[in-house]
């Protein structure tokens, strides 16, 4: 027999059949080929990017280095950048970590492919928090895992729940975003850190600490992280992405050398190593401009568009529209009244040329469909209040439509 | 309980177990400490990487065009690049590729990964050149598969033993490499290739077609690739890595739209798309030099450098030693008198400050001792002649060393 398009399906794995396109990057997809006005993406601002220096860094690092950047390097990654990452994490956390602790990858996203790959077999247990990043449950799935979720409040993930279920199961490692978390901007309080890190310190578990919006920081204080209040089972992901860069895709992870040893052979299987010419061109850059006040600059300009999203959202939404106030990062979370459906506000908004993300695609399970994400750092400031206020007659309109009335009376 | 260095392993997944680090990488990271003349690693010449023309695209990329570049970016990769990719392989090999069959991958590592991803649950069978290239071994080795292997001659795979593996069982794909094989240097003849071609279509399964090293060609005619005699059952990997420079680490997926698009959802899972600078960069570069003329150049070189390999074998090799002369790429594969064992002539050598890799590293299964790989494409013309002199002596005082008689005398 041959190989014919209704036969191709059969030699797919498992796997394959499990893990679905994201509907976000479906939408921004879209949204890419089009003049939408996009609270959808988690996209920084790329004004911001700091084109010129990294146009100099690049040259000054092909001309004067071009034939080591341009070569293969070793799976750890750029020897220097490791350290400039260690050094960083002494001077802002105050605990000491080694070169030898730093791997870089491919983005954050990377990261999370490499630990799914070092912990997962199928049917093994994890924990999240509810709800939590889309591209994490996306990835994680690739490796049939029973995902539990742990409830998210303004304080942090529930303790309660987090403790029943490190206690009780085979949990392999529970994922996490203490910092003005996707999607919800939450951050967890210093108390909840930690009563997450006693508790995990009492089980025979991991903390995956995602990292990636915690120097995007509006107001407060700087918190510890999980990784320095309980460094030997905590795995910390940072990256560039959103303090730099994302096109560059330089994350990196912080472990135990054990772990990292491990995280390097699986990587070494998986694109030997991420892009040198970047990692150089990134180290350059870090050494020769003043990092600290170019992440100024991102979140001066990111505060000012969460407050005028802020004032739009007061303006233009009904009060049945309710939010807490992200103290950092790109998101506001919204929740609606109970019976609102986000999907179908999408489904108008967009013929008014507005997306965002209805909240229901970031549960792993069980989803909410009165709920939403609305990102605040790459839409300009006179496009987004127009557009909130467009929304804003939308929800009205679908709250009286909505009415339960409707329901009691069958259509003619 | 609380986790301690004894009991993490227990958390690690069935794969980490699996999967380990390369022994080539492993002498590669010793040798790039040391001043060591390396026959060993599959580097490409620096000297050749166009570093000045790049740093030129680099920098005209990111002052003209930086805010696109430095964002995020579609998984599938830079339509323009991708097109490039298409219209090339069509003026070379005459079949219409369409640019949505072309998906950008970090380097052909990460193809090979997400090809095991789409493809492979444990236990599925596979078949693999014998020997075949060691990073493919390990890639595939996460996701434990039963490695089936064919013989390879001078012309190519054994047809008969392709015949009946592909018959017989669930053979998932055939993976190959058919122009200047890692290890081996072999390239298949014409008729293999279409006896290739006709044993799989008359089965149900792919072609991995890995082709890294097609470009550097120094005799001989171009053959067409085994996609152009069969493009619906084979998945062709490309790759800028020897062409250009590997550590930019861009390389390709051709195949159908169908393979393509499931293979897109994995890649979004794995590290959401590959660094979008670089792909700027490498097709301005395209764009503005000559890419075939820089071919040539590589090919020049590499020619040169395989002749002298050649010179200083047929002086200081025993007769013992054979090898059949590479029409391109980057290696000789040599096989020494069947009691000898490479392994021990590289403790030897490694105390003479040469490097080689042992050929039983290159076996799924069943290692054969008496071969060894050499690299000519990165050692200087005159160094490569001074220890291919020791490394003759070397051989020449093992075999009298290793004489059967020994064996057959108790030592003292």
């Amino acid at each position: 027999m041959t190989t014919t398009a209704s036969t191709i399906n059969t030699l797919f794995s498992d796997r394959a059949q499990q893990v679905q396109s994201s509907f976000i990057r479906d939408i921004l997809k879209a949204a890419g080929q089009s003049n939408m006005v996009s609270f959808a993406g988690g996209l920084p601002e790329p004004s911001l990017f700091p084109a010129q220096h990294l146009a100099k860094s690049a040259y000054r690092v092909l001309m004067n280095n071009g034939q080591q950047a341009l070569q293969y390097t070793n799976t750890e990654g750029y020897m220097p950048l490791r350290r400039f990452i260690a050094e960083r994490y002494l001077r802002q956390q105050k605990i000491p970590i080694d070169p030898e602790q730093v791997l870089i990858t491919s983005g954050s996203q990377q990261a999370l492919d490499l630990i799914s790959k070092l912990f997962l077999d199928p049917g093994d247990e994890i924990i999240m928090e509810r709800p939590s990043y889309l591209g994490a449950i996306q990835c994680f799935s690739q490796y049939s895992p029973v995902i539990k979720e742990v409830d998210l409040s303004e304080q942090g993930p529930n303790a309660e729940q987090l403790q029943e279920l490190t206690q009780e199961g085979n949990i392999k490692f529970f994922y996490t975003i203490p910092n003005y978390q996707n999607p919800t901007g939450k951050r967890h309080g210093l108390s909840s850190r930690k009563e997450t890190a006693a508790i995990i310190a009492q089980s025979e578990t991991f903390i995956i600490e995602d990292d990636p919006y915690g120097e995007i920081r509006f107001d407060g204080e700087q918190l510890p992280t999980l990784h320095s209040l309980l460094p030997e089972q905590t795995i910390l992901l940072g990256t560039f992405s959103k303090m730099i860069a994302p096109g560059l895709r330089i994350g990196w992870v912080i472990a135990t050398p054990e772990i990292i040893r491990k995280l390097t052979v699986l990587k070494q299987a998986s694109d030997l190593h991420s892009s040198h010419l970047d990692q150089q061109v990134l180290y350059d850059y870090l050494t020769h401009y003043d990092l600290e006040e170019h992440l100024q600059r991102v979140s001066n300009l990111y505060s000012k568009r969460r407050d005028i999203m802020l004032e739009a959202m007061k303006a233009y939404f009904p009060e049945s529209v309710t939010y807490q106030i992200p103290e950092g990062g790109m998101f506001f979370w919204l929740e609606f009244g109970k019976q609102f459906n986000a999907m179908k506000l999408l489904e108008k908004s967009m013929k008014e040329g507005i997306i965002f993300v209805p909240g229901e695609t970031f549960y792993a399970s069980n989803p909410v469909f009165n709920t939403a994400r609305f990102n605040f750092s790459n839409t300009e400031e006179d496009k987004m209040t127009q557009s909130l206020a467009t929304l804003g007659d939308l929800i009205k309109k679908m709250e009286r439509g909505d009415k339960p009335t409707i329901k009691w009376w069958p259509l003619p």
